[in-house]
């Protein structure tokens, strides 16, 4: 269902560049807007011989509705951004999957398991907020919304919920699709490393705009060891989720879990519904997303045959994306986090809540709070680190789901196939024992009990082997998982550092057009470098956990792995001994 | 291809029993004999109605061939046994899978797998000798055969010789068809717990014989701790079956394989083709097969791609079937067993050969050399003790089947799928630590070595999973499919054992009609409990072996299994030493 379709003239000539789904349009064309939630400053567009192709918002201008759209009919087309449908989110691109990562690498599995169709960063509601760049001039619309509203016109995520068919299934890593519902993840489809002409949402209000703001905001980049590094706080930040109680209300119609969070500096414990954490991840998003990646939020619809299960697995994977904001330095020093953490009441966080949303330092303005203490970097060298940065990324995705593919495959057999034969082994062992015992033959009980115990044996080794994997495997693909949410953020991070440096290289060519000014150049350049700093700081701080969390998640695998072997070695060696030595 | 039918007239009235496959005939009738391979005493004819079923083949009389049966034409019905066409065993009764356990126990596999419709002991040639029974009143129609001509028409068996598609398919636990070529094998289907009348073939022969062959055999039987026991020589005989030789004749146009047998006793090296073996089973079939389960020898098409594995698999079970033999003091003892291990030439091996072939103490007369020291049993106990070891052979039959079956499947999953998995587990954390590798990040090395290192050792254990089976599960079940077929001699030894009871019962309506006298009744009861004695002497002998083999092949299976788990949990304890301890 449509909410309605625009009229739209063509302000500029746009030649379409083959291949990527766009339409050429020409200056005074008239066109149907068919999806004005692509997002990244692309609208979908049908010209009147029916051809539909992606056209640079800023190229076309909306006459007027063509379809009733109910209270929504303002000529600007800024109302795609701020209000986009709440109640349908766009979903009529779902099929049109272009792969940001498909710009530099081909990817490996083939493209049929195309996961980067769906963007991660798509949000929830359909708002705008999804789109860091184009945001970055528009604020959050909930910003304007009424404070006694606020609360309780969100869907409560306690009824979305849906049991899906346990862990097998919903890990399956299949795609980031999963991770906030497929349907939504559609804004920001097409590839992200192209910004033609001055799209007011990509990095060009940074690398332009005349007057930076003036805050209190600053966040240094040092000379690390190993490059440009963050600026950490002296002790980690630290939290725990815990203790998810039921809540209901209106008269207990609607039921909803509200988590505990105890951070690990005032240690005295906070409570937020999944829907707080859906608003602390789009803040985050619209404030750093430009810079750093902010992984989605655990799925709604996570694993989990029972309320129970499901609680707990969401929990953990609150916990894992909690403790993941918590060790990122920019972010878990970050205003609207600690607001999150340490509200001390009601009103507190309401004041909170509103502050955060009305922060205009956000997409890529974020950039402008960047002070690294080294020089300016030559564009040739910002370029290598990026097209670096991106083949790497992309490299260690595909790699991540590989151990994805395996590994699911793994569980499905030691959790399907495998105990169940290991249980008939074991049964067989007894069958053919209580036949001996029937033989009436003396003297053969020493045979028939070391028989039974050696299928007993069998038996337990199945219920070992079917329960190894939430003891191992799931951690291994808990953290891949993680990293396949985190690498997804990588495309577009990566997309606004490129699209800055295309803005850059086009400097001389903007010069001679009168475009932008020679010292805009100047300004440009310089401001490419800063983001060039505050990306690297993020690939030494993403490399950094990494490693950390690669060598912690393999140790615990191993362990987990010896101890699994071991104890049916042992077992086995005492059904063993049970037979007659000869 | 029938070679012949013949017209036959009905001698005596029959009312055939139903769900047996009889036909009921009136003395006078005329009626067409379709298949005279049947064995047991049975024929299978055909009536004016064009109904077909088996009758008892002393109830008719051959009249005329209808067919041109080139040199066999006497009235004789003996030409059955001892002429039954060499080149076209018969085939036609393939589908008349009578399961000779069907008698008394339901098969609980499903009746599917119906494995005891191919009589082991059905004969390669089609030759009479398959049929111990019919066989006794024979010869071995071979020792009429010249000199010169015995060893080269054989079939060469190095011709015969098909490699299957590895043990997996051999092995599939199929049925016991499998381990003499199903197609010879079907002269023993009928179920063999029913001698009607005073066929010729039945235990009768010994139950009612005047004179006991003189000879110096005697095979006494003791009463040791668990009853009646075989007398068992002093140390016992044991024999290596190695050093297979590939020899050719005819100028090289034939090959053959040697084996060269070393008898414990003597040590002195014997050599043996295939079917050496093959004539040896036919004597020991003879001559013990109604007292003495004799196991088939291992199919001529056993397992093997290449002709090295072949040879290798063969020999191993010549050596297992040889072992066995050796183990039964009465086999091993008998002098066509010493003449096979110990001939000093072929002069003495061709008297050993010719005298063994006319041994005339074969089939049921077998018994008249026991001589329990016991008192005579009662009649009751002789038909529970029956009963009961039938009962059991049964129920390990299908014990030792589900073990085959499982551990088939087992095979299959550890040398197909499963480590084809650890392999891509393998692989993909070893992609993984490539893609770190390539960070350029400083100082992960640690890192991706022990990524590596793990990876490697994922494909090592792949490499262990796929080769464990022939290391543990092979042995269990060659010792499960070693007992499948010598449990498939059982119906055989019982259903004599059960007729000469049934004859036994039938002793005073025998009187009462004058068919035997008041004296043969008692000569008959003291003889069915000789027969009994043999039995119980048999049944504890294979009691015996069977807490012997259980006992050894289930430690070799555990033990390795421990090995094997102990081996992958020290290979991951060193996998797992390589990462940074945090």
């Amino acid at each position: 269902m449509t909410p309605g379709r625009w009229q739209a003239q063509v302000l500029y000539d746009f030649i379409a560049e083959p291949g990527n789904n766009e339409l050429t349009v020409k200056e005074g064309e008239t066109v149907t807007i068919t999806n004005q939630n692509i997002g990244g400053g692309w609208i979908e567009a049908q010209n009147s011989r029916g051809e539909v192709g992606l056209v640079p918002e800023d190229y076309i201008e909306v006459r007027s509705t063509v379809t009733d759209v109910g209270n929504v009919a303002t000529a600007d087309l800024s109302i795609f951004d701020a209000y986009a449908p709440q109640s349908a989110p766009a979903q009529s691109q779902a099929s049109n999957g272009n792969d940001p990562w498909s710009v530099w690498n081909a990817d490996p599995s083939g493209g049929s398991n195309n996961n980067w169709a769906s963007n991660p960063e798509g949000t929830q509601t359909g708002k705008t907020a999804a789109d860091p760049w184009s945001a970055a001039s528009q604020g959050h619309p909930q910003a304007y919304q009424g404070p006694g509203a606020e609360d309780d016109e969100w869907d409560d995520e306690w009824d979305d919920m849906k049991s899906t068919g346990g862990y097998a299934e919903s890990e399956s890593g299949e795609s980031g699709a999963m991770q906030r519902g497929g349907a939504h993840a559609t804004s920001m489809k097409i590839s992200l490393n192209k910004f033609p002409g001055f799209s007011k949402s990509g990095p060009e209000l940074y690398l332009l705009c005349k007057q930076l703001a003036k805050g209190k905001e600053k966040l240094p980049i040092y000379m690390g060891e190993v490059g440009p590094v963050w600026s950490y706080p002296e002790s980690q930040l630290d939290c725990v989720v815990a203790d998810p109680k039921k809540g209901s209300k209106m008269y207990g119609l609607k039921s909803y879990i509200e988590y505990q969070i105890v951070p690990s500096t005032t240690n005295r414990p906070v409570n937020h519904r999944y829907k707080h954490f859906d608003w602390l991840y789009e803040r985050l998003l619209d404030k750093f997303g430009s810079a750093i990646p902010i992984p989605s939020l655990p799925d709604k619809q996570v694993t989990g045959r029972f309320e129970e299960e499901f609680i707990k697995m969401r929990m953990e994977r609150l916990q894992g994306w909690m403790t993941r904001m918590c060790r990122h330095p920019i972010v878990s020093c970050s205003e609207v986090f600690q607001t999150f953490l340490t509200y001390k009441d009601e009103k507190d966080w309401k004041t909170g809540k509103r502050k955060a949303e009305k922060d205009e330092t956000v997409g890529v303005m974020i950039f402008s709070t960047i002070e690294p203490e080294g020089p300016d970097l030559d564009p040739v060298e910002v370029e290598q680190k990026c097209e670096q940065f991106s083949r790497f990324t992309k490299s260690m995705d595909d790699g991540v789901k590989e151990i994805l593919t395996v590994g699911h495959e793994h569980w499905k057999r030691c959790t399907g196939p495998l105990p169940k034969e290991y249980q008939r082994i074991g049964k067989a062992f007894q069958n053919l024992s209580s036949v001996f015992t029937s033989s009436g033959y003396q003297g053969e009980s020493t045979l028939t009990d070391a028989m039974t115990a050696a299928g007993k044996t069998y038996e337990e080794i199945a219920q070992l082997v079917a329960e190894q994997p939430r003891k191992d495997l799931h951690f291994l693909m808990e953290t891949n998982n993680e990293y396949k949410g985190l690498l997804g953020c990588f495309p577009d991070t990566i997309g606004v550092h490129k699209a800055a440096i295309d803005k850059v290289k086009e400097g001389d060519k903007l010069v001679a057009t009168s475009k932008i000014t020679p010292q805009d150049k100047v300004t440009m350049a310089k401001r490419v470098s800063i983001m060039s700093y505050a990306l690297q700081a993020e690939m030494n701080h993403f490399h950094s956990n990494r490693i950390y969390d690669y060598n912690r998640v393999m140790q615990l695998y191993l362990e987990e792995q010896v101890k699994f072997y071991e104890t049916i070695a042992e077992k086995l060696r005492q059904a063993h001994s049970q037979f007659t030595t000869m």
